[in-house]
Order: structure tokens, then C-alpha cells, then sequence
């Protein structure tokens, strides 16, 4: 088999992240993590869709502007978020000078875009890379479920897509924290075909992952400070657990899950807990790499994982399939 | 401003390509160059979008097999569709034991795949990935348009989403043709609204990305024996050579572009001619690439341009932002 693990030949570091979030993520339990957050998730646009697109605008320009950096200092925006033809990115890339090349692998595409940016910047061809994704619970809930309107109501092992945007400047001069290495995922489909229980249908891609990711490595889950799935739920944590088992792997207390850090499961009525594209790249940006320039945190391995549904797919009745991928970060 | 444009390091090298397209492409001017085509396009599937996923898992397949490898032996799948979530790549990656990353630029795809692919392995840490795009007639006018049940008129100025899959197999050893360098394009947009109207939507998108190109290489128009928009279409062909003769570069017989080509506009019905995903990666990696490797043509710029348009976006007033990038090749 091929070997999905990369070991970059270069330091990788993040030079810079930044995190905007919507009202319910900062109620929650991390919520004084975020760089900013914003009071009404509608940001007096006239459509949610607009009030996505202008929260991944404003986070972007915010990165630019503690860094220090104009549009022109950035050679290429990595970017996706879970509308269709991500669209949320497409119309921010249009406020921005830089170029742009769109990524997409659902809620792992955070992932995604920090594999290719490593990549990129490991090839000596570009200098400041950034890295983001968003999602907005207004414009998943129409696009992949019900109207708002209709008040529905969910179903148990339902999450509830993050509203927030994660964005990561990587470059390979500055930075107190470095990507050593990252496992590609595949696309993994047990038959799942409620789109309502993401978590069942993603922690199977999730086991695959990791166990690929601690085989090319020679690494013990223990090897990490933290191991964060991201955005498996409560249940799909506990699932993974079990799964992980199974092939004689144990998670301990130092695995975790983004859609369980962002809300507080008893107190928000988020259901198994956060999702979305925007999920592991606010926590990531925020409450992760705080504690790792910090020195709280000195290796944590990061598993966004997605689940390849879309609405049609879905009405269709096929199953939906899942992907993960996993970027080992290192404290220098 | 930052560079847009990367020259590889090591020669990147097309080891080999793939098509399989529609029956009306097969009919067009160029249908003897794809290498398979398939007589009904619901491929005897219950859904349209199905019949698209079993074309790109046959195109994929068929690679494989005539490069002599097993899924084991590519590293990574760099893959994108003009389906909502992409979706006819995510089933398809299900059917394939290959790592997979999934990329969005609308029809700019096929360039950004292969951008992406010859930068990873530039970095030296993969050895073999497929980069591959396809689209279909009937899931396109479903999702973007109107039910084809419908029946409706088309407007002068559409174009007809091409049924084909493109595959190019990249590495870094084998191979009679090379990437030597390639162009990021920004997003721009110039405000068309009209989702019929793609070719102006992204002609001025191409100018940007040529001029970009033209400059950072240093070279003229002349330098290539073919300059290869994908998918202006006729109208947008002829407007992009308006465009660039405004910024003072003449665009001659050398230029044509991949919705031109791929059918027989006064014949087929087909308006301006071809687009969608499929269109580029079909024509490049079958006329084009052919005519590479039996040295008809020495040095091609292919430009693939994308409408970052979703029926969402479309429907709310939003005006079309347009995409492309250049991928320059080189008869080794």
C-alpha cells in the first residue's frame, strides 16, 4: 500500500491564527478563547449565505492585520466551507487580492487545506500560506436539512453546525509552533444512511486515520498531549473509542473531540455537540494553539474528520461516506 | 503584490492520461482522441448523478490498468465535479483504495488539481497522484438550471456542460511531457449576473490570470504553440481576445479554447460550445496531450476557467465571480 503519512523536510510553522465566532460558541466552554466573536449571527446582512461569506471576510482581513501583512504579502488562500460550490469562500476570495484555489472534503477540510498548505510551503515555491474554512448553522440547517422556519425538531444524536471561522497563516520562517507531519486520509462508507448520526458515519474514516497515522509513525496515542477528532459528537467519540478498541488501540484522557470542547452539551441543546467546517478550525485556532505557544500543550494531533454527504445524495438514499485526516502539531 | 506564478524545481511529468466521455462528444470534432466513450449516458444507472460517479470510477480505473499500477501504488487522488459537495467524487473515492483530497474552483478545477498535484510532488513527499475532474450534462442542468423534464429553450449565450471525465496521472520519473510552470489566479469579478452568460462571467478572470502569467515568465503569447482557455466558449473566446487586446497583447490563431473545441457548435446544438469540469480535463488529456507526446505541438498553456456560481447564490442576486489558472506544458 501507499504510505499516507508525510514527514515534511522543512519546519512548517504558523506564523499566525485567527478566530471569529458567533454568540452560542462564545457562551460555551472555550468561548473566551476566540479573537472576536459577534453578537447577532446575521452580522445585518440580508441573507445568512452573505453572513458567512462576511464573518470569513472579516476573519481573514483580522489575520492580515495582527500579522502585520497586506493582501499582496500572501501568495494563496486555502479555502472551503460546506455551502454548495463553497460559495461562502468564493465570495470572500472576491474582497481579496490573493489567489485562491478551493478545497473540499466536508467537516475535514480544515485538514485538507493544512496538508496541501504544509505541502506548498515543504516545496520551497511559496513564502505565507493561509489556511481557513467556515461554517454558519443558518445556511447548513437550510442547505443539508430543514427550513428554519418549520421549528423542527432533532433527533437525538443530531449536532449542531458551529457558526465560526478558523484561519492559520503558515510559513516556514516564523512560528512557535510547526507541523512535523500529517496522514491523508480515505474515504471509508459502513452504510450509514442517517444524516441526522454524522458521527457513526465519520468515525469509522476516523479509526482508519489514526490507525495508519500510529502505524507510519511508531507513535502510541500517548505520544500526544491531545488527540482531537473533529467533529465527531459525543457519540461518535465514545464510537471511536469502541472502534479504536476493537483493533487494540486504547484512547485515553488525553483524546478528545472539537464538537465536544465548542458547547456545553448540558446546558446549549446542541445535541451530541458541535460540527461544521468552522468546528475544528475555531477550536484549533483559538483554544488549541493558545495552549501550545503557551507550553500547556506540546504535541497534539489533530483529526478533523467529514462526512461526504450532500442533500441530493442523501435523497437519493445513498449511504454516506466519511473521510479523515490527521496533522501532528509540535510545540518548538 | 505576491508572485502568482511557480516554476517547479524538478521536472513534474505526465505519466499517463485517461478519458471517457458522452456519446455527443464522441460525435464532436475531436471524439476520435478520448480513449473510451459510452453509448447511453445514464450508464444503465438509476440517477444521472450515479451514472456520473460509475464514468469517473471507469476513467480512474482504466488508468490504473493501462499504467500497470494497483490503487496501492498512487498516493494521493486530487479530484473535483461540478456536483453539489462534489459529490460524484466523494462515491467515487469510496470504490478506490487511494488517499483522497477533494478541490473546488468550478471548471478552473482540472488546473487546481493539477497545480496542487505538481507542487506536492515537486516537495518530494509523494511519488504518483491522479488529478481528475468530471462533469455531466444531466446532473449539471438538474442542479444549476432546470429539470430537463422541463424542456426549456436555451438562451444565445449558453454553453452545454460537457460528459466526460479527464485523467492525468503525475510523477516525477516517466513521462514525455512535463508541467514546467503554472499560474494562481485571483477571484474576479465584473459583476455579470446572468448564469447563461458564463463566458463573460470569466473572461475577464482569464485575462488577469494570462497577464499574470505573461509577465512572470516573461514570455509572449507566441511562446506556445497552443494558449487553451477552458470554457469560454465562443463568445467568451472572443471576448477574452477583446480583453487582452485592451491591455495590449494580441491573442492569434495559436489561441482557441476547450469549449471550442470539443464540439461542432453549427451541428450540434450546443450554443457557444462546451463547458463543465469534464471539459478541460477531457480535451487536455486526450487531443492535447496526445499531440504533445507525438510532437505535433512542443509547448501549451492551458487555461482553465471556472464561474463561481451555485443556484443559491444565483438565486439571491449574487453576481458571478470568475476563476482561472495556467498551467504551462513542455514536450520533454
Amino acid at each position: 500500500m501507499q504510505n499516507q503519512t508525510i514527514f515534511f523536510k522543512n519546519d512548517i510553522k504558523i506564523e499566525n491564527t485567527a478566530t471569529i465566532v458567533g454568540p452560542k460558541e462564545h457562551e460555551g466552554p472555550i468561548g473566551r478563547y476566540f479573537d472576536k466573536f459577534v453578537k447577532d449571527d446575521l452580522l445585518g446582512q440580508k441573507s445568512y449565505e452573505k453572513a458567512e461569506t462576511k464573518l470569513h471576510v472579516s476573519t481573514i482581513k483580522y489575520l492580515l492585520n495582527k500579522s502585520g501583512y497586506k493582501d499582496g504579502d500572501i501568495d494563496l488562500c486555502l479555502m472551503g466551507d460546506l455551502m454548495d460550490e463553497i460559495s461562502g469562500c468564493n465570495f470572500t476570495m472576491r474582497e481579496l487580492d490573493i489567489p485562491f484555489m478551493g478545497v473540499y472534503n466536508a467537516c475535514a477540510t480544515f485538514a485538507e487545506s493544512l496538508i496541501i498548505g504544509a505541502n506548498l510551503l515543504d516545496s520551497g515555491n511559496f513564502k505565507r500560506i493561509i489556511c481557513s474554512t467556515s461554517s454558519h448553522f443558518s445556511t447548513a440547517e437550510r442547505q443539508y436539512r430543514f427550513p428554519l422556519e418549520l421549528g423542527n425538531q432533532r433527533t437525538p444524536l443530531a449536532q449542531w453546525t458551529c457558526t465560526g471561522v478558523g484561519a492559520t497563516l503558515l510559513n516556514r520562517e516564523n512560528g512557535k509552533v510547526k507541523i512535523d507531519c500529517a496522514t491523508i486520509g480515505r474515504v471509508i462508507d459502513y452504510g450509514v444512511t442517517d444524516a441526522n448520526d454524522m458521527g457513526a458515519a465519520m468515525a469509522p474514516s476516523a479509526r482508519e486515520t489514526l490507525l495508519s497515522h500510529f502505524e507510519a509513525t511508531s507513535r502510541e496515542p500517548d505520544y500526544y498531549d491531545l488527540i482531537l477528532t473533529g467533529d465527531l459528537g459525543e457519540a461518535g467519540h465514545r464510537l471511536l473509542i469502541l472502534l479504536m478498541e476493537e483493533k487494540g488501540v486504547r484512547l485515553k484522557d488525553n483524546y478528545s473531540d472539537c464538537g465536544i470542547l465548542i458547547f456545553n452539551r448540558m446546558g446549549q441543546d446542541v445535541g451530541q455537540g458541535g460540527s461544521g467546517a468552522g468546528c475544528s478550525s475555531s477550536v484549533f485556532n483559538s483554544f488549541v494553539y493558545k495552549k501550545l505557544v503557551c507550553g500547556e500543550l506540546n504535541r497534539v494531533l489533530l483529526v478533523p474528520t467529514g462526512a461526504l454527504v450532500s442533500k441530493t445524495s442523501n435523497l437519493q438514499g445513498e449511504s454516506i461516506p466519511g473521510i479523515a485526516h490527521a496533522v501532528s502539531f509540535e510545540r518548538i
